[in-house]
């Protein structure tokens, strides 16, 4: 497949954003990520960039990938029938970090672009997609109206349909059914967005770039909080959460595994450490029963 | 739907079957299991036992379930579609066993039967399942030649076609596509297995009843070995493999989770504390290259 003006200019703002995202990590941080460039034997490849064992972080992977292929894998065509057998090319950076801190919240970013050979039958011949959504443990309300107000900034630019719209998207997406719960508080996410390339583009510019505005502002504020081994415990067990979720539901995991895409690089989105406790409950009026029955609840942040 | 004789005579044994395993466990470890029985909604119910930071066992949770409804979940009816919106019961046993000790393997054991209310068109109107397998950590040959040599003999007893054939399935499902790594040093699996009831009941039992011959034997050679926490690490690291097998790949977890099952229950079978290392390799020639390159490949281990 050759390569395509549009493909040229979304992989180079992906790859910038990668690489700003980055920098502002390891001035929050003071550790240097390890970086792995790889080729995909099918076509194209990537740069996984991992922070292990950080001042902040445990685990922080940001990762920047480009490939392309002669057909649409299954977790695409499922939602999509018309674009069986299509060449593809598929571009993305992608982003989990898992703080040491149980203040401190997990967070993921993604945002992608694809574009097919296209033929008669089929729906769109391009499309982007994406969102970042929010994982705390023991959240702060402040944080929470933080993370989306940027999103919702961010999506006014272009359109003020845009943020109820792709708020609520989120809600639905990041939701564990097996656990009857949300993933976290949320944020936005979208996915199969085409007509003015040139709008969509600029809108998933002002996404990404909003992400610097977001979450680093909540792990300045919460990073220094002491914390209990008590509330560790905790965190480790929501971190299994986050698991089941990646494994079981998330439609990136699911391409990556499916296109035979670097096992390494799609599972760094897994945290560092964490416990599954049988049948474990929280405490009637503790802070962790507060998660589940105030944060654990769609709820419009911004009302 | 009514209650058939056999369903009786199946649920009965597998009931009896969770009572003599937890009873032999209990002795090896001195802890006692929890106990809860639950009642699913859909129809039916079951009944986890959990023991929970034991001396040996740092979990063991043993599982039995007779459940009905209405259809057949997609789990299945995608492998037999001409089953579809059938009527079903299905009973089980299943266990999943996470030591303490890196010497000590991890052992999951499962045998089940379906039946359908029956149509024209599909296929049998009753199934029996299941099988066992072992996951070491730090393998000794014995220990896996004697695990393999317990199932082929409860095998041989009915059909010598069935070791080899079920040794073959057992290498082929617990298989991490992902990794290119088998789960562990495999043991037996089958399913959809039809024909003579009684043959095939007798048989399933023969192999229920050789777990008892089989494991305990392995945990009482190795629990008393010290571990260093190198080894400890290795131990929760590969717990990750079987996290990743559970939630991707096992049908057992799917039909849970499909039909609405109790999800504290599917996921008993994970390990109690988990890492994740980013792209971590074994070093060469160390016990831990050992599992790779002698011990995580599909072997005939009674040849």
């Amino acid at each position: 497949m050759q390569s395509t003006p549009t493909q040229q200019r979304v992989s180079a703002y992906l790859n910038q954003l990668q690489e700003r995202i980055c920098a502002k990590v390891v001035a929050l941080d003071g550790t240097d990520f390890k970086e792995d460039s790889w080729d995909r034997p099918g076509g194209g490849g990537g740069r996984s960039r991992v922070l292990t064992e950080g001042r902040i972080f445990e685990r922080a992977g940001v990762g920047f990938s480009a490939v392309f292929g002669p057909q649409l894998p299954p977790s695409i065509t499922s939602q999509m029938p018309g674009a069986k057998d299509q060449e593809f090319f598929a571009t993305g950076v992608s982003l989990v970090f898992h703080p040491r801190s149980p203040h401190v919240p997990t967070v993921h970013m993604n945002y992608r672009y694809f574009e097919t050979a296209g033929n008669d039958e089929q729906g769109p011949t391009w499309w982007f997609g994406g969102g970042a959504d929010l994982t705390p443990y023991y959240p702060v309300r402040e944080d929470v109206i933080h993370f989306h107000q940027t999103l919702k900034n961010a999506c006014d630019l272009h359109d003020l349909a845009y943020y109820p719209r792709f708020k609520q998207w989120c809600d639905e997406y990041f939701y564990l059914k097996h656990r009857n719960e949300p993933r976290g508080v949320g944020g936005i996410f979208f996915d199969y967005q085409t007509g003015d390339f040139e709008a969509l583009f600029a809108f998933v510019q002002s996404c990404g770039d909003s992400f610097l505005e977001g979450y680093p502002a909540i792990v300045e504020r919460r990073h220094e909080m002491p914390w209990t081994e008590q509330e560790r415990d905790f965190q480790l067990y929501r971190r299994g959460r986050y698991v089941e979720f990646n494994l079981v539901f998330d439609r990136g995991t699911t391409f990556g595994l499916q296109t035979n895409g670097r096992t390494e690089s799609i599972l760094m989105s897994l945290p560092p450490l964490v416990r599954w406790v049988y049948n474990w409950q929280p405490e009637p009026g503790s802070k962790e029963a507060e998660l589940y029955e105030i944060y654990l609840k769609p709820t419009d942040w911004l009302a």
